[in-house]
């Protein structure tokens, strides 16, 4: 009992501080914040994670986090299959998403290729993606990736893939307009439409 | 669908973003965090947040937020009754306790008064202190109260109560080890453990 609070409550701290961006003070502050807040936070914030738990699952297409499978994304006839954009992460959809400036479909990788941290083509949701661009019908592979090293290794080695799998395919890049080092989750919204408009 | 994640997803993220310290973008990191992280964060967290709605309640001696009611501090008989230390919320408690230098009772008065903010005496869990005060068997009152205008303006209106209820009780406050317009939850312990052993 560290902090004098109980059990229970100490509890509830110690797994708000493992949310990114909280440490130890902040998820006190947000413990606080919804046992004050019961009625308008704590409940219905329970109910949402909850029903997350429940229905949340992975689209079998794309990957992408959804409550239905396959994701509203590949289940619309109105969103273009010939274009696939190959994104990190379901924030890097989002993002795209908020932006409205495209009209594909999706791939999400699940991670990037790392030596470092010892990711390998099959921690990723690679076979998948080849699958996608073998059976035909896809005509551009966006990558929207990190513009870090391994966002870029990642990228070189699906084109290499592609190559050989599917030369008719066109790879394009987001534009040097991201930031580099930079995550797409974290620009600005005018930013990723100008990328994705100056894709190369 | 502004995110494009679905309106399950995104009323995850809103209710996040509603927590201390999370904007929009954290909120959506903080999202996916949770749905990347099913079995160790999920699940486990949403367990400790319905136990928290169904359990924790606020002690009617002291109103600090507890499973058990008195609360642990108020039902140990090893603390000191003789000794009450006065703080605005629970997160002032609870840094209190990290520090451990205190081994009386707590009140826990959830606010302090604002002309500013509308907060009245009657907004506050006053009249409870002024009974346990009444009561008798109280020698000191520890002011643990923020040394902003509102932190001071509270102190000086429960002292003045005091003096005419129980004059005999001594009023105290925590060094000015407090940082002028500090709150006390964003101390290091040192800082509060040296503010409390010089209070005046
Ligand atoms: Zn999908
Ligand atoms: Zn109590």
């Amino acid at each position: 009992m560290a902090s004098g609070a109980g059990p229970e409550i100490e509890r509830l701290m110690a797994l708000l501080s493992k949310l990114p961006g909280l440490g130890p003070r902040s998820a006190r502050r947000a413990a606080l914040a919804l046992l004050k807040k019961r009625e308008q936070l704590l409940i219905p914030l329970t109910a949402a994670m909850q029903d997350a738990a429940e229905r949340v699952t992975s689209c079998h297409i794309c990957g992408a986090l959804s409550t239905r499978d396959p994701c509203a994304t590949c289940a619309d006839p109105a969103r273009d299959a010939a274009m696939i954009c190959v994104v990190e992460e379901d924030s890097a959809l989002w993002a795209m998403e908020r932006v409205g400036a495209f009209s594909g479909r999706y791939h999400v990788l699940g991670g990037l290729l790392s030596a470092l941290d010892g990711v390998r083509p099959e921690d990723l949701r690679l076979s998948g993606l080849m699958q996608r661009v073998s059976a035909g019908g896809v005509e551009e592979l966006v990558m929207a990736l990190p513009a870090t090293v391994e966002g870029q290794t990642t990228a070189h080695y699906i084109a290499d893939r592609v190559k050989q799998l599917a030369p008719e395919v066109t790879i394009t890049h987001l534009a040097r307009g991201v930031p580099v080092g930079g995550e797409l989750d974290w620009l600005d919204d005018g930013t990723i439409a100008h990328a994705f408009k100056s894709r190369r």
